[in-house]
């Protein structure tokens, strides 16, 4: 890879954080600003852009120093084009990112999908281990549910781009409907909205039980990931018993890999995994464990990301310096 | 790979079937005698040995004339030896199965998982296609179900040689309990002894209309998937619910498929499947294209394995002359 900083974009639906990461993979300089999606497409690139020449700026240098960037976005992106296919967050459809910000910032800025970001960046600078695995799975569970698998140093990208879509494997076949159209997704169950459903079923179904989650939401249509996570912090037992029950889904999920990828390396990121923290992955770890075979769950070794939500951006920072599909290692 | 003529055998609990296959993957000797597990791992060992004798007469050659050979073991295999670890239906633990034939036939014999070398074959001899795909995923629903997966020419078989364990992802997650520990398994569902289970709970359930289904397996204990199978070419409505069922479970399997690996081609095989047949078939492939996800299921071709159960045979004939893990194209 070429030497030098590199900025690093984690583009979302609600908040732009960008960072001038080094070959170590460290942040040197960062800053968040709200993406405010309703600007449209060449409002928000602008500002991005704009975001890198700050940070630029505090680490002392201009942007014709840095080695490259990337975007991480929360969306479908096109391979090699940097084009954002389809975003619902950001409303977007066919938006041409990478040629925007390349020639907006004069450097060369990668595009790819945030979880696959995420995944880069664990791969290069999250794992506490001498030599990069064989193989590595990365499930995130954030907003929804990701994955990305890296096996001999190249990302699965499938015959359509379409590979790691884990959050849409179903563990309940005759579970609810899914929004993509299949049913009882793991998504449905281990992820932030998933989360958020349940405790308001939950609720509607026991209301006394569940007063203290909807008094602290401000109604029980309020309730979200955030509200569980500080209630069960504070002790409520239903909150509890619903963190237990999502890191149960979590670990189905991990086994299910385990069983079918058998990867050297397994981790769990992603802002639930994040928010909800040991109380969530003890519980998802123990599942998988006990559900996994024993022949492959020898050889796996669980861990949880180290990176968090820097995540994306230390591995968008790596996009724009890559050449090709092939992961190379750090010179 | 080395020309000429490969001895391919299918080592399973009941049956040895030995074929003489040639470079284009055609068989053009062949012999089948049961398997005789009682009588031990070396009486098993040297009867594999004479079968291969016999279909080297009928092919007119002698042993030496073999360019290599190879077994398609059901059991758990070590990479490089052709030790078999274990094989529960053939009561064997860690026994030198490719070492003994390779010594007693004088030719390299190799040794690889029945589902895998299955796999290799419908890769290298199955398709109907001009090129290998770059990823290929075969499901195999037969008295289990198994997977292999083959990216860039190389099959993935994971950190501890384990990858690939289709049967036992959950796919109903309150489901009941299967024999490797983890609950509602899809082998407990997609597979003979899925099926098979599912019937006789059904003809307890339901006795009158399950009254032929019994009757004709004399006695609800004796109902196996064959049973179903004959019952379904008969009209029976049950049988017919059973299949479209377990079609309906082999397609939630293939729909998780192509959402986590979105490979080129995925094949459906097995001898459940051969056995079933298009009724079996057509409602996995319905299933599968209903639940996927659009995006990966417009790049993932979906097609029936066409070797059936020579699959097995020819795959195997394949393992004794390949170098290394990489899958080499026909000279």
């Amino acid at each position: 890879m070429k030497k030098g900083l590199r900025a690093g974009i984690d583009l979302g639906g609600t908040k732009v954080a960008v960072g001038l990461v080094n070959e170590k993979g460290e942040i040197v300089a960062q800053n968040t600003k709200p993406t405010e999606v309703k600007d449209g497409f060449e409002a928000v690139a602008d500002r991005m852009a704009k975001q890198v020449e700050e940070a630029c700026k505090e680490a002392k240098i201009t942007v014709k120093d840095l080695a490259g960037g990337g975007v991480a976005a929360a969306g479908q992106v096109e391979l090699g084009t940097g084009t954002v296919l389809f975003a619902p967050n950001l409303g977007w459809t066919d938006a041409p990112l990478g040629k925007r910000l390349s020639e907006r910032l004069g450097i060369n800025i990668g595009v790819d999908n945030d979880v696959r970001a995420a995944t880069l960046g664990e791969y290069l600078h999250g794992l506490d281990r001498k030599t990069r695995p064989d193989s590595f799975f990365n499930m995130y569970c954030g907003t929804g549910v990701g994955a990305g698998y890296i096996l001999h140093g190249v990302l699965l990208r499938g015959a359509g781009n379409a590979a790691g879509e884990v959050g849409h494997i179903t563990i309940n076949h005759h579970g609810p409907k899914c929004k993509c159209g299949n049913h009882g997704c793991l998504e449905l169950y281990a992820s932030g909205t998933g989360v958020a459903r349940r405790a308001r079923e939950a609720i509607k179904d026991q209301p006394e039980v569940g007063a203290k989650l909807a008094e602290m939401a401000g109604g029980i249509d309020k309730v979200n990931a955030h509200t569980v996570r500080e209630a069960c912090d504070k002790g409520d037992p239903l909150a509890r018993q619903l963190v237990r029950e999502a890191g149960r889904f979590a670990g189905i999920g991990l086994a299910n890999i385990i069983n079918l990828f058998n990867p050297e390396v397994l981790t769990l990121g992603g802002g639930l995994t994040n928010g909800l923290g040991e109380a969530f992955t003890s519980v998802a770890f123990a599942t998988a464990r006990e559900r996994a075979l024993k022949s492959a769950l020898a050889h796996t070794e669980l861990v949880v990301s180290r990176l968090g939500t820097r995540g994306a951006i230390i591995g968008a920072a790596c996009l724009g310096v890559m050449a090709g599909a092939e992961i190379r290692e750090e010179d």
